[in-house]
Parts: structure tokens; C-alpha cells; sequence
């Protein structure tokens, strides 16, 4: 193509009808196909957005808007896009959660009917796939059954488990399912919210007719392509990595907690494999992320999206752990044994020093 | 760095601590002095967004919750962003314009003050720098005195006009400025909501502490780090790079007119350098589109984000044009004198042929 005039947004959009926007405009919906059979559904029902946290406030948005007014029910470990949009959103309730982080099927129904007697049945149900901070796994299948029974819409936040575990999400039922590329190694910039076949929700961004009108703005079109081929990677290979992860997570949490007063976070069996957590008595968690940082080892304190925020973490609250602050460790592709050595090798030195520091 | 924990994000999070975070955060700072230095602002002025869509629907969504209530007021030349979001808002009051799409501050500070004596006070005003469609720029100026004195929140939607022309927005005093990076060359994917100094408004986006508590979610660091880069190239040439794409959007321009019953659009002389707009007699648009790029030629029909639409033009109606859509033509840094000879080649034998087809 030659003397094409440059156009102001400087990149193909997709929404041309020229050569530049019909290549950008194949390039998204293959993209599109590649989540859509990761995550198990049609390509239609994905709506890229500019990440998970968009995608959540989506959810509760769009999700809300459907029963205006009526009670949003979560759990306190639910990540705090989930918490924040919703206190917004409507009333909240607020479900309780077993030491290991996760909701009873049973509490959430009896939640359910007790409302609905109320006469102020529940609008919008909240229920992360995996918690972000400790990993535990949620009775996801058992909760889209509970919501359909109660007519009410439910939200899955599938960020910490999209890509790591295996997800069904046409058999599983879900109304809402937020996804992130970044956390299955895709760009930053880009995420998905997963609509339930012939759910329509109010859209969070308005102004253009993107995404067949459910998400306004130009599509980042590098990195929905990177998102794609992220999908695509980790289709091909979800088991063998997530067997990987979890002999490095276990290998992990054993070097962690052969050190006197490190005691393990979230359930040690139904958890993502590539996330675990623990306490460590005695010291916070920031320097120990700081001089494991200094030996050349990269940990997370608390929470993806709450690090600037040095208040102690309401999921391990909501646990009713005794730590006020959780040391989370996980691994991803690229992760070597050697580099899970690297943490046995430094984890104990650094944990003694900062408590004779402090001692 | 050796032996470092994946983390699951796959890209350094500028909320770490861990050197990973630390290199991301200056990375993240470094581009919003660059963007702050273009616009006139200071960077704690500046919240990072996903694009110009979701900057306009914060600006929307907080000005509005300012004043509750209360009126918002705007012309329908406005992008449907900025539309589409307020008829969500609250109630809306529309603005009229001139043949050129062009508000006038008298009218504007009459129904001011008429809505201030019927006792609802305009809470939100938006005010567009330059027209997405024509080109058209706005008396921003007198528009911001105006709001000042009748207590309004002022948006200014900037979309189209940063990086084309100089803004000093610390000077200008405007409430709430929304603006895009990839609209001056910068990557799709980021954009940046200013907000005036000392002015806080409700985020948007909800979950995290990023952008110091004004929108959740991680941030798209590498697109980030691409906008300050295109904001620091586009200042060192602002003026060099308005005077040649005036140059080529005028010799466009007259190569347009000087075919029969092709009429300029939008004001010839107070408008952005790199965007102009003619209305084509006898045919539609968007057979001259598909025209022109089968002869290598990219141009847009009608606005940046509503070409998914068939829907004729709000910009024109609103005009009084008496086309239904527009053609519009943009020139950017890549465009060169031949590029604009490749146009001025194609675009008199594309229009008589697709009149000898109608004909």
C-alpha cells in the first residue's frame, strides 16, 4: 500500500473499512477465537476490554444494572474491584468464609432464600474462581446452580484462575466471567469479560459501536493480538504448565515452611496451582519481599493490586487468619527449578536476620 | 537478576516494591512528565487511562457526580463518548452551533443563566477543543470563564487537539480534560484524564490504589512508557508539524473542491492543522472510501469511532449541513507531499466514477 494518508489514531483501527482496518479487524477476531477456546465459549460471548479490573467493574456495573436496586452478595476475599465496584453498585452482603477462604454452598443458599423472604431477593452474587492472595479454589459449578435457582446474576472473577486451570465456561453457566490477559502471560492493557449466550448488560465505556456496542473506544489492537496468542499458548499446554507450577508451588511452601512460625495460607489441595501463601511470624511481609528482592528473588505482599495500599489485607481478615499480612509466592512460565532453589536457598537467612533485627 | 519468581502478572507491576516494580514505576513517571510537559499541566495532574473513550467516560461519570442532578450541558457536535455517556448521567441540555460546528460563548452563558433562574444549574458542561469529524476548534477560552462564573464543572474533551496544538492547560483552568495517545501518534491502549489542580472526582474504575487512588488496575505500563515518548517527540516539533500538515490538509483540501459539488466542511480557518472534512455530492462516503483505498489511499468516513455505524452524522445535523455524512480527510507525521499528490491523483476519477454508476 502506498500514499495511504496517515491516519490521527496512527495505528490500523479495526472499525475501517479500508485495507489497514480490515486487517486490524481479522486480526482481533483471531485473537477473539483464540480466547474463546481457551476459556471454553463462543467468540461472540467475549468482550475485550482494557483488563481484568475493566472487566470487573463491568461486571458489576452491567450485572447490577440488571435488578437495580436489589442486595450484591460477595465475600470479603473477593479482589477489591469486586469489593469497591459493588459497595458503589448497591447494598452489599456480605458472605462469610471457611479459614481456607472459601464460601459454603450451603451458607450462600440459605443467603438466597432468607432474602428472597425478605422480599428483597438478591440482584447481582459475586464468586471468584480462585482467590488472588491465597489461591483457594471456589465451588463455582454448586453457586451457578444456587443463582439460577434464586434468579439471580452471577459474576465470576477468573483473573487468578484463567489460564492456569482449565475452564468450561459454557458448561459451567456463569452469567458474568472476568478475565486479564497479563496474569497468563498475555500484555497489559487487555482483559475479557465473558457473557453468558444472550445476557445483554448496560456497557461501563460508552462511545462507538465496538464490541458490537458492549465496550466504546478504539480496540487495542497489539494487545487483544498478544492476548490471543497468549490463549493459544497456554491452551496447548494448560496441563503440563499447571503440573509444573504446582510441583514448583508445593517445592515452594515446603522450603517456607520448614522455617520455624511460617505457617501456610488458603487450602493446600483445592488451590490454583501456579499461587500460594503464607504467614510468617515475627517480621511484616514488605521487608521480607525487600531482602528477598536484594537476594535476587521477586515475591508479591498482599494482594496484585493493593501493594501501594500498606493496609493489612481484608482477605486474610475475612479468613480469620491470625497474620495480618500474607507473603504470596507464585510461579509462572517461565519459572525454572532453579529459581524455586534460589528461593529455598535465601528464604530462611533472610526471615532470621529481619527477626534478630527486630528482636 | 537472577532466580526471580515469575510473577503471575508476566510484566513488571509498578505497585511492587520489588526492583521489577521499581523499574516500572519510573518508567510510568518519566512518561507522565512527558505527557504533563505537552499539555501545559503538572504530572500529579495526570491519570492514566486505557484511551480517550474511557478518559471522556471518567470525565462524564466524576464531573457529573459533582453536582448530582443537576443538568448537563453540551452541543450535539460533541464525539458520542462524550454524548452517549451524559444522556446516561443525568439530564441533558443541548447546545446549538453554527454552520461551521462552532458553540458561542453568548449563547452558552444565556442558558446558563437561564438554568441557574429556573433554579436547575448547569452541573456539567462539556466543551470539545476541536471537532472529531470537521476539524472545527471551540472558543475554550470564554467557555471556561463562563463555567467559572455559574459554578459548572468543565469538561474539555481534547481528544482530537492534543498534540496538534498547543495546550496549556494550567493556563486554561478547565475542570477535566480528557485526551488520547494514540491520536498523536502514540500506541492504542492509554490516554490520560487531567484533572485541575486540586480537584477530586469519583474514579470510574474501581480496585487499587494505581494513579493515586484514581483508577484501579494495573497499569498499561509498555503503552504508557509509548505516549510519554510520543508526547515528548510531538513537543519538540509542535509547530513545524502543524505548519506541514496545514499545508497538506489545504492542498487536500482544494484538490477536493476543486471537483464538483464537493463542499468544504467545518471551519477553514479556526480548526486543528491535520484534520479537514468535504461533503460529496451525489455519492456516498463510503463507496469513496473503498475507492480511494483500492487506489492506496486510507481516509475515514465520518467519525473515528462510530464507522461501525452506518447511522448518519449527529456533527453534520447539527451543522445544518446539508450532507448526511462526511468525508473526512487527516494527515500525521508519516504524511508526505507525495501522499497528499497520490489523493489529489485518484480523488476527481473516484467520485466521477462512482457518479457515472449512480447516474
Amino acid at each position: 500500500m502506498v500514499g495511504w494518508l496517515q491516519s490521527p489514531e496512527g495505528v490500523g483501527d479495526p472499525g475501517r473499512v479500508h485495507t489497514e482496518g480490515t486487517v486490524a479487524r481479522a486480526a482481533v477476531e483471531a485473537a477473539r477465537d483464540q480466547v474463546a477456546a481457551l476459556l471454553g465459549t463462543r467468540a461472540r460471548q467475549i468482550v475485550f476490554t482494557s483488563g481484568g479490573t475493566e472487566a470487573v467493574n463491568a461486571a458489576v456495573f452491567g450485572g447490577s444494572r440488571l435488578h437495580p436496586g436489589r442486595p450484591i452478595l460477595l465475600a470479603e476475599v473477593e479482589h477489591s474491584s469486586v469489593r469497591d465496584a459493588s459497595a458503589r453498585a448497591g447494598p452489599v452482603v456480605t458472605l462469610p468464609v471457611d479459614h481456607h477462604g472459601r464460601i459454603d454452598p450451603d451458607t450462600l443458599g440459605a443467603t438466597l432464600d432468607a432474602l428472597a423472604r425478605s422480599g428483597t431477593p438478591a440482584g447481582l452474587v459475586h464468586c471468584q474462581a480462585a482467590n488472588h492472595e491465597v489461591g483457594t479454589t471456589q465451588p463455582v459449578s454448586a453457586v451457578v446452580e444456587l443463582c439460577r435457582e434464586a434468579g439471580a446474576v452471577l459474576h465470576v472473577d477468573a483473573c487468578i484462575a484463567a489460564g492456569h486451570v482449565a475452564l468450561a465456561l459454557d458448561d459451567l453457566g456463569a452469567d458474568l466471567v472476568s478475565v486479564s490477559a497479563h496474569k497468563m502471560g498475555g500484555p497489559p492493557g487487555t482483559g475479557a469479560l465473558v457473557l453468558r449466550r444472550g445476557l445483554r448488560v448496560e456497557p461501563l465505556i460508552l462511545g462507538g459501536e465496538q464490541e458490537r456496542a458492549r465496550r466504546g473506544g478504539l480496540e487495542n489492537v497489539p494487545a487483544i493480538v498478544g492476548f490471543g496468542a497468549a490463549a493459544a499458548a497456554v491452551s496447548a499446554r494448560l496441563t503440563a504448565e499447571a503440573d509444573t507450577a504446582r510441583r514448583h508451588t508445593e517445592a515452594l511452601l515446603a522450603a517456607a515452611t520448614a522455617v520455624d512460625d511460617v505457617a501456610p495460607l488458603g487450602d493446600p489441595a483445592r488451590r490454583v496451582p501456579h499461587v500460594v501463601s503464607v504467614a510468617v511470624g515475627g517480621v511484616e511481609a514488605e521487608p521480607v519481599v525487600l531482602a528477598l528482592d536484594q537476594a535476587g528473588v521477586a515475591v508479591h505482599s498482599g494482594s496484585a493490586c493493593s501493594s501501594e495500599s500498606l493496609a493489612p489485607s481484608p482477605v486474610l481478615a475475612a479468613m480469620g487468619a491470625d497474620a495480618e499480612r500474607s507473603l504470596r509466592l507464585s510461579v509462572g512460565w517461565s519459572t525454572t527449578d532453579a529459581d524455586v532453589d534460589a528461593f529455598a536457598g535465601a528464604f530462611a537467612g533472610v526471615v532470621a536476620r529481619l527477626r534478630l533485627l527486630r528482636g
